[in-house]
């Protein structure tokens, strides 16, 4: 490729960024970033990086358009694809869900442009370019969202593919509904269990984070993420959010029940059965096996 | 200290056992295990070991018993220690719950007898000797309860400091009410979330383990914890996790509300707050600042 436009170069946007240099991706790299102090970081990356102030002209002969901002802000990017993209281009992103993302593309991009849905799987709980990694979708699977422009869908596909990915296919509805279980309602539990342990400290009144090394510190990483990213994928999952957290009350209640009645057998087949999640999460080697005693070294 | 007992030596025990080597803590030290696996492991550690097949009159003149089974254990345990334990002995344990085992001591154990109960908050998803580590308890809090006999209780503190521990004394009560939050909720918020994602799997009749790196990953690490120490702990802590599974299922609630009105507001407090902790944690030591991608190397 000629030209590729990054919109928005936060933790991911920068990681697109970092690997696109690494694995020379294009002649040249266009940059929209509206932050100063991320402007100030990614000059440092590369000095040869077209960063640009706004979106006009000067992206009509982008030919892959990447959006690594927050959901949120699509629609105030799309009007300007609109009317400065050429129709050769292609754009895709990165949001954590897509059928929202098929919605707002069928409402308001032009018809003549095309958008291939991606979702790279990968993320940290810290924000910003400055923790930008060019190896950071190596391995990592990615879900595209297949499209009747077969060209298209194959320049999106060789993109992640050079920058490391593995690519999966998918449906936006299926792929909100197995994300909502396996990424969305993991955080929101995340966050939950934080508001809860700090409710209670307020109550009691009593530092209670010095005691967190059993349980509390490996939740308080996954809800130490990015608040307007993780607003955005509640809301835009709304109706996959509350199923998968009515089942999950549902299942708390059994669990509340049978701690109640001292019910033995039921409580254990719980506690048994969840390791075999673990075993495949190893098999599958999404996990290392190695016992995790804290992240300090002992 | 001229000779330790060490009943049950599993991954905690095990590491009680090789660090009371390490730090040279008793002349000898004797070992109480049923398991035959266990022992084979465990006799490669020192061929020295004394290791009991059952309790009898050789560990009269014991000066520390450790009690390191699980907790439904110990009302085995006791009668044997009441028959053959010298009064110059004290007792100790590493349970996870603590009002429990004040009221099993006052209930069972013999009078002329002392157990000082103490807590090291560590640990790990598995079981096991051959986990065992000398370096477990370093720079680790153990909570102890204080006792009328100055003495035995002095016997207790410099055993953990010896393996490297903090000490902080707590009320057992007290005890029960902070590690209820801060251990024993995030250990059953992480089987319940394993629970419905494996419940939601049968559901839809899909395999949705290939996607657990976007968060179900971490969970499931810790909700491949020992079934037997879990049941216990949440049965012996049983008010206490009532009471927070209702905190819990509260916030919840809310939570299910805010997305369900799409209130940004409410939401992102919620979201924003929770980083706080995880600050005062990066500031306490309890976990590293370095962003986690994933336990692999990337």
């Amino acid at each position: 490729m000629k030209n590729i436009l990054i919109v928005g170069c936060g933790l991911i946007g920068s990681s697109v960024l970092r690997a696109s240099i690494a694995k020379k991706i294009s002649k040249n790299i266009f940059v929209y970033e509206k932050s100063k102090k991320n402007i100030s970081i990614i000059k440092k990356i590369n000095s040869k990086l077209i960063i640009l102030n706004k979106l006009d002209k000067r992206i009509s002969n982008i030919d892959l358009v990447i959006l690594c901002t927050p959901m949120s802000e699509y629609q105030n990017i799309i009007p300007y694809l609109n009317k400065f993209l050429h129709k050769k281009s292609v754009i895709t992103d990165v949001s954590s869900t897509k059928h929202n993302v098929l919605k707002l593309k069928n409402k308001m991009l032009k018809k003549s442009l095309d958008w291939i849905l991606s979702h790279p799987i990968t993320g940290s709980e810290v924000s910003g370019p400055e923790f930008g990694n060019k190896n950071l979708f190596k391995k990592k699977w990615c879900i595209i969202t297949n499209d009747k422009n077969k060209n298209k869908v194959k320049k999106v596909v060789r993109f992640w593919k050079k920058l490391g990915s593995r690519i999966i296919f998918m449906d936006p509805f299926e792929h909100d509904k197995i994300f909502a279980i396996t990424s969305h309602l993991p955080h929101l539990i995340a966050y939950n269990l934080i508001k809860t342990a700090q409710d209670f400290q307020k109550k009691k009144k009593k530092n209670i984070i010095k005691y967190s090394a059993g349980g509390l510190r490996d939740f308080s990483r996954t809800a130490a993420s990015n608040e307007i990213m993780w607003r955005d994928i509640f809301f835009s999952n709304k109706e996959n959010m509350i199923s998968t957290i009515n089942m999950f009350i549902k299942n708390l209640n059994v669990f509340k029940k049978n701690i109640n009645n001292l019910e033995d057998k039921n409580l254990r087949r719980v506690l048994i059965n969840s390791k075999k999640v673990r075993k495949q999460i190893i098999e599958l080697k999404h996990d290392i096996s190695k016992p995790d005693f804290g992240r300090e070294e002992i």
